[in-house]
């Protein structure tokens, strides 16, 4: 099976997808799409959009994973955040992708095996789990908390455990 | 000018398109997508999206208004909403439309003259503006709600006053 996660932001959206049985996982691609504060919000939707559904469209993925959204830093990123997973979940439906959705805490339980874990930790835990070079998970930590969510939702769905 | 109102809203999303020169303004259409509680969240988005840009090629607005995202009623409303509210501004980027977004507080004080006035009132005052029939102006507040941020936006940007 393979799937996508996508790491919802309105400045850098990442995203992973993984070749997946729940057990071993390989790694396809991962990258970020940024968008610029210049633009008008519309715009930079529109960006995140088009690049998602190029994504789709490229690497045919099953099933997508995002993390919920939780007012956790504060309500205004919140509520930006939430524009941006609406884009998300509509290029999910638009491909007719299944969508998982997991809390920050869930990801980090299942991939690093400690909900509190940091964004190192987690790229680490990814790139091993990949059995990919650190290199390949690019210099940011969107990516790599992209393909954590994507990692989270098939041992997840495949009821496998670390 | 052509201006399109949006009240977003993931169980039903008013819309309204008017013919204005900022201080007479004419009706051209005005209705509301409903979507299914009994579908995904994603596929929901994915309906008012479809709808939206029909709505846009169908009758060509020079530019969207849209009520802000306040969390007003409560976090987890707010935050669905946030997630239309992306969709409908993914939807004028994707036409090239400049949106102007505006408080309740300022919708209700342009079309009203009183920025806590009922959603009868707005919808009486939306039906006299425009000289039309309030029966045009059908049965829910959602389509009476989208005219009257397309009405505040016309009267905001040609800087008339009522």
């Amino acid at each position: 099976m393979r799937i996508v996660g996508i790491d919802c932001g309105s400045k850098r959206t990442g995203y992973g997808v993984i070749e997946t049985d729940g057990r071993r996982h390989r790694l396809l691609t991962c990258g970020v799409i940024t968008t610029s504060t210049k633009h008008a919000f519309g715009e930079r939707l529109r960006v995140i959009h088009d690049g998602l559904r190029n994504l789709l469209e490229e690497h045919s993925p099953d099933e997508m994973a995002v993390e919920g959204v939780f007012a956790a830093v504060n309500l205004r990123s919140a509520l930006r955040l939430a524009h941006v997973r609406g884009v998300a979940l509509l290029a999910a439906a638009q491909s007719g992708l299944p969508v998982g959705e997991y809390s920050p805490l869930e990801v980090k339980g299942s991939v690093v095996g400690y909900g509190k874990a940091t964004k190192d930790q987690v790229r680490m835990m990814v790139s091993s789990l990949l059995g990919s070079d650190q290199d390949e998970i690019n210099g940011s930590f969107d990516a790599s908390d992209a393909l954590a969510v994507a990692l989270c939702h098939s041992m997840r769905s495949a009821g496998g455990k670390m």
